[in-house]
């Protein structure tokens, strides 16, 4: 199954839940102070809203969550590398740390497509950490998109 | 004063009541067969949420009205250059039309920073208009920022 820790489990978890409602399985936690404050799978379908990715989700919960919509000190944690979207959602929260499962050739905008937090119009760039479960978090989406085919 | 027109003016009542609200004065409406379906000015203080920018706000507002989180009819009016995350937003809601009013340079992600729709992650572009009401949104925001110097 590859590397993984207990956060990335956790998202991991989230993915799999959103599989279970037919949403395309992607899950995100966030962590502050070494303990999650929002966790969540994608969303689009269920809430009919195309900005309800996992990671938009737990930025504004935790946001709420924490009182602070700047969430400095804390971590995401996201089985699939960032859409563009969110990827620029993530910096506008300035969060610190930046850890996702698998790349997304497609459709992510981190070290894919547009590489948002290497651009000028990128004011603040999460460190970045990739790979963690990601072969777990590939076998997700395969799996649900191969079941709908 | 430069050209407008009625949907963009309404789009700048919009960034002036944000003002007047203490927001960063940007207003956006959406159009949908030729009515206004959603209006609304940026909120990300007030909310406390860093996604909360006037297009993110009325394409979630429309997608609940008209039942339907795919907008391929619709058009977006907003009165600044639309950010990356916002620009990413407008794509997966399959917009069909982008107007904007002025540039942004700085923090733009359509005609500026990662122009987002030229890239092969973009898998749907609006058509993209711009400089409506431009000077007028302009001197919303300057006038906006002096006063808080």
């Amino acid at each position: 199954m590859g590397m993984t820790n207990r956060f990335m489990d956790q998202a991991l978890a989230e993915a799999r839940q959103a599989a279970e409602r037919g949403e395309v399985p992607i899950g995100a936690v966030l962590v502050h102070e070494g303990k999650v404050v929002a966790r969540a799978g994608n969303r689009t379908r269920e809430d009919r809203d195309v900005t309800a990715h996992a990671e938009i989700l737990v930025i504004r919960e935790a946001a709420e969550v924490l009182g602070n919509e700047r969430l400095n000190e804390a971590d995401l944690y996201v089985t699939l590398e960032p859409c563009t979207m969110c990827a620029a959602a993530i910096s506008f929260a300035r969060l610190r740390r930046l850890y996702y499962g698998a790349e997304d050739p497609k459709g992510g905008g981190v070290d894919s497509g547009v590489r948002f937090y290497a651009q000028s119009t990128c004011h603040h760039a999460p460190e970045v950490y990739s790979g963690i479960g990601g072969q777990e978090a590939s076998e997700i989406l395969k799996d649900f998109f191969a079941a709908r085919r």
